[in-house]
């Protein structure tokens, strides 16, 4: 059995890697600690993760589970993230058989492998752990108003839509926080980020009376580790299926700043592009700052004070002009930090943020 | 063992009869269909509920469960709704006498009953239910963006705090459209609620991910029973501990109208009066009014289409003249429906709506 902190991976993204529901995958391929071995995606087998991702992340993707066995994994990663959270109902073969082969199975669904009759008797007839990363914390417990730790600043990641790269921007700032020599701390709150970062909880997965006060606490235990606290955000506050969670994030989280993630060009909400009826199309960056702004001030002092900008539809002269046009129409720090670098939307943030809420007066009054 | 829909009640409230943490027993009392033949509170021993509830509700406070007893009721129902849910320790004795003495218990708490190892078994032995409505449904999906049947009216009461009246309003409300005789609904979102009507889904104990999809479900299933739907509203959505929770409702259910519900002269969300630095003080009605609307039409088209006023801390004076200030201030429908009947706040909200969203174009515009 693989020790807890090093395993070695294959993930499983099949008929979806390098699109949106692989999110999961894509994000413990770039900021995952621990090797990657294999991506299994029959319908795109001979391909190499640096197509998507660039040179420094160089996995092949292979077509099936016995290709993959052959690099000698010890886990099999559930690399999607479908609406909804269940087990795809054609996937259930391939993990039955990677436990089988001996692989711990860690999956970030809603829907439980460790809950699952067939799956758990599996596993224990072959050795193996399988890890529910969504699972939530045995804590439950409403917000209890706690001032922030003085001297700490809490930025967090919204979105105008979601899966659009929040918790993306929060790893890149914190890296820019760390490279900047400052104390600095990345709060997981999804499964993905728990994946690459070993804590945190899966605030989707919370009772919902309870994720208000699982926001404070993960901020309170980041205010232990470090001054710069980067918390992910989740889902955007005008999706008509998440926004309760966004919401949660924000209150109890009770950042000094906000960081907006906008995909430049993206018209609608991820999956209500209009099918069926239900479209749903996404606000101005503009907009979003305002929306941000009223919820996040109706509890505590908060500010949208900078922007990230998802260009990956663009080219790099498009691109930076966009970036100089948003940052003109907000007066804010904007860029795309996964594209060209988090130094300088952190130094635009930091700017913003030293010299504010340093005094014990401040905090307290963050929740009058 | 008592039928599932005909108990004979005993209400435990120790300590805390008429006062808010009893809003369940309140309800139950107010609303219920089954008889309540005591009220368990030593503290307020041999008075009776009518001094809180009118003439009409005239049950007495009993000092211990033994006299309790005397009135042979089938049923202990736990009266109160404490911040966070937890049995609260003092009471486990009282619980378990109950259980020996033959008695059902019906719990509305986070923290179930029928989960705990102790009261499971003493009720194995005494062939008695242990009855936990805030237990989740099965379903689990997140919203879809349904379309409104077409027909009816989604009124959701949603308050300037939590535990301020708005499963009275809704309930109020629907009397009133019955009595007009309007197919009319009420539709519980909470414990008290669900035990006064028989179904519904304690929205705040559903995972995060699922509240939007758990409320636009219930209003689905609404639409199947009637064309006025008066949803019961939760928390509210500058609370620091329940917004998420008070979004997720209205950005699920989509409503056509919102009923905002206040109470003159409180000053903080109820528990956050200021002891230990937490002082949360309440928004106006005008920046409630402008708060909700902001927030619901971020999803889909909705407005506060009338106030009900809690005016409990006034004069009868007072209250009228408090109902002309704040209806000139907003230019809206304004009562306070519990305490002069519900007719005329529904009669302004009838007349508001209708002519409304009656085509489906409209329809299908909500999720636009």
């Amino acid at each position: 059995m693989a020790a807890e902190t090093h395993r070695r991976y294959v993930i499983l993204a099949e008929g979806a890697f390098g699109e949106l529901p692989s999110k999961t995958a894509m994000g413990v391929l770039r900021y995952g600690r621990d090797p990657v071995l294999a991506v299994i995606d029959s319908s795109r087998a001979g391909r190499s993760s640096s197509e998507w991702l660039g040179p420094e992340h160089d996995v092949p993707v292979v077509a099936t589970l016995g290709e993959a066995l052959l690099r000698r994994p010890t886990a099999l990663l559930i690399g999607i993230a479908p609406q909804g959270g269940k087990i795809p109902p054609a996937w259930r073969a391939i993990i039955a058989a990677a436990i089988e082969a001996g692989l711990d199975i860690v999956s970030g669904l809603h829907e439980f492998i460790s809950d699952d009759p067939e799956f758990s008797a599996l596993a224990a007839s072959h050795g193996v752990e399988l890890i529910d990363h969504r699972r939530p914390p045995e804590r439950q417990e409403v917000a209890s108003g706690r001032a922030h730790r003085p001297g700490s600043h809490v930025i967090l990641t919204v979105g105008s839509d979601c899966a659009i790269g929040k918790m993306t921007v929060a790893l890149e700032l914190r890296r820019a926080a760390l490279d900047a020599g400052l104390s600095a701390v990345f709060v997981p709150t999804g499964q993905t980020g728990i994946m690459i970062e070993g804590w945190g909880a899966s605030v989707d997965r919370v009772v919902s009376d309870f994720v208000n006060g699982t926001a404070e606490w993960l901020v309170e235990r980041a205010e232990q580790m470090g001054d710069w606290i980067f918390v992910e955000g989740q889902g955007s506050i005008d999706h008509p299926a998440y926004s309760a969670v966004t919401l949660g994030l924000i209150h109890g989280a009770t950042p000094h700043a906000m960081v907006l993630v906008h995909e430049s060009g993206r018209l609608s909400h991820h999956g209500w592009e209009g099918e069926d009826g239900r479209g749903s199309p996404l606000k101005s960056v503009a907009q979003n700052i305002a929306l941000y702004e009223t919820v996040a001030n109706a509890v505590a002092p908060s500010r949208v004070a900078a922007v990230a900008l998802n260009t990956v539809a663009l080219s790099e002269e498009e691109a930076r002009a966009e970036i100089e046009r948003i940052a003109e129409q907000t007066g804010l720090p904007v860029d795309d930090p996964y594209r060209f670098g988090p130094e300088r939307l952190f130094a635009g943030l930091r700017a913003a943020l030293e010299g504010e809420v340093t005094s014990p007066e401040n905090l307290t009054e963050a929740h009058g």
